[in-house]
């Protein structure tokens, strides 16, 4: 074999860290201990849902461009056995047939050789245009497989949604410790995946906004505020069966145990948030900037009394505050898990940063969880003049893989 | 006083990490130990030059929108102010009247609370429209202190410069090991020059492609390969004085010990990139793509020979691969210190990534170092078939303060 391995990059895989594996399809990642380490690929779950919130994120968009069954579901199985290999630290590998040949590109574009895993997780998605496209052909047979829960969402007040990068037949979240880790593997699974998809959308998440587990300090957004205070966490595993999981009988059979995966870019017009007052903002919260407690308690992880009034009788926590709005105790019980991103996009030609918050949130059911709260906040959060949803996205995300033989599009599309 | 600290913040200062200052214009930070450590703002040179690269990158380049000089002048001085104070692990500060006001907005956006200094350096940048406009006025009276160097840089072949992304008539380059910790320096910036200036263009690096110290490594950039092998370091100091820091005698007295940015925003195709065979690759680079060793060596720091032929004769560095025309022996010995960034934007529209090398050299004339090298590299470089250029600034960085009570506009404009 020549390839990149025969001609003086032997050492990818001896330094990708974690792992001491050379190839395979089934590494056996060691725990996660520091963030160089590896995230195991392989399990009933796909990484990168529950697993704490890495501190980085490329995300991907894909439209699928072959009508051909066999080319989608020979790419997925390479994506798989790449995304096993990427996890583990090691290099997106020997794809096909063209690493052996001298005149053919390298296994792996190499900007990670020499980085270790780094918590890498990528986790797919299946959105709507795989079932039926735009024209309304079901290209693949697969039509009779969309679950209900894959309709469109609908138009929230206030939305700018650019179609063109919104949507996606299918999706990767990327997230990793080191940015150079997460763009690699996105480019890595672009390249297998030429003459089969093309890049319809990315999204760079430079900081995480959400917590996913206890043992994670809650991060800011780029309104200074600590975000996802009261996410769901990986520990509360009766309440990730009941909001997070799809249960067997939701829908059809090859979503069960997965999870569905809403994504919101939410530019914040921060320039106009920075010349409102403290007060202004704590109370368009409901929360204090300091220390994220609610106006009622004193700690970030204070329950918020939305009964409490002050000595005028007007309620601490006004009655469209952020917190109030968005709280599953006013929204039917209805929670998600967030997993959302900071975002700098350069400038918008206006004199302002075009920046703001890479929105993901993972739920059993986005009609019945994302819906109704988007709804209410769309309608009524005073933040809304300081925010505009300009990008959306809803997809399918399987279980995980167990056996070492299965692949991502096993399941749905065989 | 009010603002933040008064309203459940006050731990800010505590939390700085890597400084036990409240307030005050002149910290004296501890020496550089770790990632999450301050490096000093005062000093004969300004920090974020030979400063060890950090990891990541907020670039912003300012049009100043008013023709007052003193608000001009005061802006700098506050600037000055909160660059002391965030590169200490601090927050932005109380800003002129507004901080004492409860109806005023925060003297800090808030999303950095917590964070250590994490490496900060903020480097400041004139540029050739302070000292005349587009229309050609001098509305700072500083029309005869502009440096020669700082004449417009040329039109290279194949240049596809976007005006709207380039020029500018300040940058600030911010640099830290932590994005939020840059991403919220450069925010809290434009927020204190709100009508003073407005931001143009920004860029975020997720990446560095450099080495400015022996003490690093030399890491990779978008193509896969190592990049600034043969980089000036910052231990090389009578390199340094040569090709980097302005003299006295050569131009303006305020740029003395100072050094000029260009900054270069160049795509690179890397999807074409990646369907080129290894072979070609190295070829067009001039190293291995493993080692990053020169064609003609063993090792990454070997110097290349380029009167090397092979048995049939031809050179072994091939006359136009990358790593001659670039070199400082085949440009009369023109060398730079280079600071660039890997950057993804997205994706282009057209099923591609967006994404590059966000380049950014400095030097002591960039006519007589970048302006030739990069005349040799437009001309002759095959890698031009897989980059475009698309952004282009060229900015004056002054020396650094070394009186507490001194600031970024009192050399050149009081």
């Amino acid at each position: 074999m020549i390839g990149l391995a025969g001609a003086g990059v032997a050492g990818i895989a001896a330094t990708g860290g974690a792992l001491a594996l050379t190839s395979g399809k089934n590494p056996e990642p060691k725990p996660v201990a520091g963030i160089g380490d590896a995230v195991p690929f392989y399990g009933a779950r796909q990484a990168g849902i529950i697993t704490p919130a890495q501190d980085r994120l490329h995300f991907v968009a894909f439209d699928v461009i072959t009508g051909k069954k066999a080319e989608l579901l020979a790419m997925l199985e390479a994506w798989t056995a790449a995304a096993a290999r990427m996890t583990a630290g090691l290099d997106a590998g020997t794809i096909g047939a063209v690493g052996g040949i001298p005149e053919a590109p390298p296994d792996d574009t190499g900007e990670a050789i020499g980085l270790p895993a780094s918590g890498l997780t990528l986790t797919i998605g299946f959105g709507p245009g795989l079932f039926r496209d735009a024209g309304g052909k079901d290209r693949f047979g697969i039509a009779d497989r969309k679950p209900q829960a894959l309709a469109d969402l609908p138009h929230f007040p206030g939305d700018a949604i650019d179609p063109r990068i919104s949507g996606g037949d299918i999706c990767i979240q990327a997230c990793a410790h080191d940015p150079q880790v997460a763009v690699h593997a996105v480019r890595n699974l672009a390249r297998i995946g030429m003459g089969v998809v093309s890049v319809r959308w990315s999204q760079l998440g430079f900081g995480r906004t959400s917590s996913t587990s206890v043992s994670q300090d809650t991060p800011r957004n780029l309104f200074g505020f600590k975000d996802g205070t009261a996410n769901l966490k990986a520990e509360e595993t009766a309440l990730l069966d009941d909001h997070l999981w799809v249960k067997p009988g939701d829908g059809p059979e090859w979503m069960a145990g997965g999870s569905y995966l809403v994504s919101r870019k939410i530019r914040m017009i921060v320039e106009t948030w920075d010349r409102t007052s403290l007060v202004e903002q704590e109370t368009i919260v409901g929360r204090t900037k300091g220390t994220g407690a609610p106006l009622t308690g004193k700690a970030e992880f204070d329950e918020p009394d939305f009964a409490a009034v002050d000595g005028e009788g007007e309620p601490v926590i006004a009655l469209e505050a952020h917190v109030r709005l968005a709280h599953h105790s006013q929204n039917s019980g209805a929670r998600m898990l967030r997993r959302g991103y900071n975002y700098v996009d350069g400038s918008d030609g206006l004199g302002r940063l075009d920046a703001g918050l890479f929105f993901i949130s993972y739920q059993r059911d986005p009609h019945r969880q994302f819906v109704p709260v988007q709804t209410a906040l769309a309608r009524k959060d005073v933040m809304n003049e300081y925010i505009r949803h300009v990008s959306s996205g809803l997809f399918a995300c399987p279980p995980g893989l167990v056996a070492a033989d299965d692949h991502w599009g096993r399941a749905l599309l065989s």
